[in-house]
């Protein structure tokens, strides 16, 4: 995380290919021969695409393993990691059980890791998420309907996703803050920053009632680039990208455009045709990129259209328990009313191993018939 | 069409059947006895729902026959063309050359004659028309993206088509006004009436630059009823329809879905989402019945979609000379660059009959290489 830019497919490959502990191992040694059986695997008996994207790998991989070896002398993993304790923030990494398992879509752009600070579990969070954009530029429309549709998402329980700056982003988090549900702070810069200064109330908050994000080190500063790459994130963590004010060339169109790619749904804000912020919001429109969200409720509808997994009622969670499968019958009876309970002990009082228990959660989470409190594992009472 | 309400599709039934003449005569015989072979016509061999429309068609004659026949006893049809030719109204019926031919597509519905006042031909101004509709209670910006819309339209040489009520309608005409295309004003009254009264100014600028339309002949009064069923006149004359402010059961809402049943394209501009006058527009959004329309270019774009006549690029009249048919080339090179020449003369010039001049001389228009001056057909100029 130290050596490659956030999100460097050319890292994010090495690590696929042979693990990070070997991966390291290799650029500190300076050596990137790859075997015979490596070059068959990823090129495979054709040489078409995978030849050429294979050959596109190594040359990339020839020309940072210079700048990699030189960032490596001054990299101080333990100090980053008192660091992170320090402020209160942890490590999490592909494989943990808190791992969000749909960064996977991102491929080889995926996070190496994830620095966490805040009071919730990232993957039971993005369960139910909306990623709530727009422009730093807001106007005061703007900022009125990213408050409301952060209060209207956090107060139906679903989970607000975005950036930390001034406009859109904060006023979505200072209305999520308003419910109940988790509101996710997605950073360019370590989760020791605070960028801009004058949300330091707002991500103290944050911390109390959900998470800030990021795939920086500690310490490290906010770049454009680091803006850029850092919403493909926001994206991919979230069920859909709702953006709310958004000029012709604002990044939150850019958002958009990777939540397309990661074939999650887009809604935009209508506004003023007048206003010039709401102008990337009709264009999204225009060109059926985006559907016309005017509320929580139509936010929640756009995402509903995603997965299978869904109840088949859009709105709410009132799939009948006998349509469950057996295996989700069995993990729901394991899930106490009162209280709560861990993943281990629910797997072995439905007789399921941790791994079916942990994604059968998740399912029935999504579902709205099961929450994660900070007690453990709970059925959702209804009215 | 003193005896039948306007829009009545037992009426027209009977009289694309019989004709008008004949229809007449048998409503004031009170013979309505269908022969057999008009059955037969009708029903076809098949007994399924042929069958139960001749039914319906049957019953509703039967049921409407009295009240006919009552009024029959009131109209004076000479005294109404002269009332009508006093204001300085003509009366157009289908077959004649002024007739818009896409009325048909209403079927029985298509009203029997329509009085016209004003200074342009019906049917031509039609060729590249879109209705621009909304609320009466219209906000402020209603009314300046109605005038807007409207001068961009008329200033791009295309006709405006509305109702002629207060708010978006009004603001429409009077944007398309400021441009020298034709406006064209639907009303739910005889044309020789002015509802609502303080649009006379308004009007009386409409007949000098465009057309006042009604299928209800003269000193009709408007109802809740003809408005509605005027609405389809608006949807049906258009090439396109676009809604402005509308809120949730707006009128506009009905024009719209009009002009989707006769599978014209329907555009609405978006507007603030805490406004309800734009409820109705962000609905048909939602909904996928509308294309976001934030501009007169917009708004042309959502119309060039429709018939192969168009020029491929939707923007404007680029199409090259030489992908026009032989006949279409040689009634174009018919038509004069300056002062004008009617059908028939082109017709002879080019060696065609006169329906076929007429026809072609439409697409040519709606092609964007000729136009219909007051002196006649004449090519037009190219900056």
């Amino acid at each position: 995380m130290r050596l490659a830019d956030a999100g460097d497919p050319v890292m994010g490959r090495l690590v696929s290919l042979w693990g990070p502990l070997e991966a390291l191992e290799r650029i500190r040694r300076g050596d990137m021969a790859l075997g015979p059986g490596e070059v068959g695997g990823e090129a495979g008996g054709e040489e078409g695409e995978g030849g050429e994207s294979w050959k596109r790998f190594a040359d990339g991989l020839r020309r940072r393993l210079g700048a990699w070896r030189a960032r490596l002398r001054g990299v101080d993993p333990k100090r980053d990691l008192a660091v992170g304790e320090a402020c209160g923030a942890r490590l999490i990494v592909p494989g943990d059980i808190e791992w969000p398992s749909q960064l996977g879509d991102l491929g080889d752009t995926q996070p190496l890791g994830l620095w966490l600070n805040g009071s919730v579990n990232l993957r039971f969070s993005c369960l139910r998420s909306i990623a709530v954009v727009g422009s730093r530029a807001a106007t005061a429309y703007g900022i009125h309907m990213a408050a409301t549709l952060g209060a209207e998402l956090s107060g139906a329980g679903w989970t607000v996703i975005s950036g930390g700056a001034y406009g859109v982003d904060g006023a979505a988090h200072r209305g999520a803050l308003t419910g109940e549900a988790p509101t996710i702070v997605v950073l360019a810069c370590g989760v020791d920053q605070c960028y801009p200064r004058g949300h330091d109330t707002l991500f103290a908050a944050v911390r109390g009632q959900g998470l800030l994000v990021s795939e920086c080190p500690p310490e490290v500063f906010p770049t454009r680039a680091r803006f850029l790459i850092r919403n493909r994130l926001i994206a991919a963590l979230s069920r859909g990208t709702v953006v709310v004010e958004a000029a012709l060339r604002s990044g939150a169109l850019n958002t958009a455009n990777h939540a397309l790619a990661l074939q999650r749904h887009v809604g935009a804000v209508p506004g003023p045709v007048t206003s010039d912020a709401s102008a990337g919001c009709h264009q999204l429109l225009r060109q059926g990129k985006a559907i016309c969200v005017t509320s929580g409720e139509d936010a929640i509808d756009l995402v509903g259209l995603i997965g299978g997994d869904l109840a088949p009622d859009r709105r709410g969670p009132v799939l009948p328990r006998d349509r469950l499968s057996e295996v989700s019958r069995r993990v729901l009876d394991a899930v106490p009313a009162r209280g709560g309970a861990g993943p281990a002990a629910i797997a072995v009082s439905a007789g399921v191993d941790l791994t079916t228990a942990l994604s059968t959660l998740g399912t029935l989470a999504a579902a709205g018939y099961v929450h994660h409190s900070p007690k453990g594992w709970r059925i959702v009472r209804r009215p």
